[in-house]
């Protein structure tokens, strides 16, 4: 953020008055410009023992496999916002059921809210995000290519769980990828 | 938002390509300006079968008794967040436990996310947004004074749970507050 997005005046990065973090202030209108963590919401969707999965079209990791995800919008609520991101990716009717994990990224001031939920009907397709969308059994699940840490965290529970054969409500926190080091 | 952030540019209000939504974007260096939900992060702060509430010094409800909750950070957890708005509101130290309430409140698009937590020490005292802190037990609880729906929501799951003897997850959406019919 270079400008003031009311007042196109320059803005300075400094602690408001009473506040204790630097933000984004506008020099001419005193606007302070919060930026906070966005919501991620999304969902394992079941189907005869099998899950969703959607193989991306887009960057970031293109032709690797999501959970249908994406960013929560103004005006909906975190279940809406997990079946419209499942029929935008996976053109899938979804009834949403519990949450199943909340995943903090912090380093990339992220939250990821993914839900258990149940496919309407049997119908699924490639999305316009999506290269190819597939109902997948454990022993098929792609982990060398799954697109993010938050979709292999959150399938290893969920197997895990119905394996143990209840599912519980699971809460971490993810940091940075190791990287990895030279010999 | 009017200008571009990035270039000072006047914005438009339209569909970006390949979105479904309009965005703000800039006429002149194409940057989309997204907005989303934010997060509210906070506790349910447990000492001796009472529970810690603050009556805030600002607007708005000013005067209102308030759960200690604030708007997230960027680059910390919820569970961070809750504990930071805590030390802010009520000067105390906590240890943050099991996410107990998820609420949904669309129409002014946040989310209100509520742990359980126990305070460390007993400590606490008013922080720069209160006007006063207190240990409150159930029947102490001034639920007409109360500040926000998300406050009583909480605390009416965290008492009846408490009373059944097991603590579970609530997740619940509140629309707009219903309006005085004039007769």
């Amino acid at each position: 953020m270079k400008f003031c997005s009311h007042c196109a005046h320059p803005v300075d990065w400094r602690v408001p008055a009473g506040d204790t973090l630097p933000r984004h202030v506008c020099a001419n209108c005193d606007t302070v410009h919060y930026v906070n963590p966005k919501l991620v919401v999304g969902a394992i969707v079941e189907y005869n023992e099998r899950v969703l999965l959607c193989r991306r079209a887009i960057e970031p990791r293109l032709g690797f496999w999501t959970l249908p995800a994406g960013f929560m919008e103004n005006g909906e609520s975190t279940a809406e916002g997990a079946a419209r991101e499942t029929l935008e990716e996976a053109c899938a009717h979804i009834e949403v059921s519990e949450l199943f994990t909340l995943i903090d990224v912090p380093h990339i001031n992220q939250v990821h809210l993914i839900f258990r939920a149940r496919l309407i009907g049997s119908e699924y397709a490639a999305g316009d995000e999506s290269l190819e969308v597939a109902l997948v059994a454990e022993h098929e699940i792609p982990w060398d290519e799954l697109a993010f840490r938050t979709n292999s965290l959150a399938l290893r529970h969920y197997f895990d769980d119905r394996r143990a054969g209840r599912f519980g409500f699971h809460r971490c926190t993810l940091g940075p990828a190791p990287q990895p080091v030279d010999g």
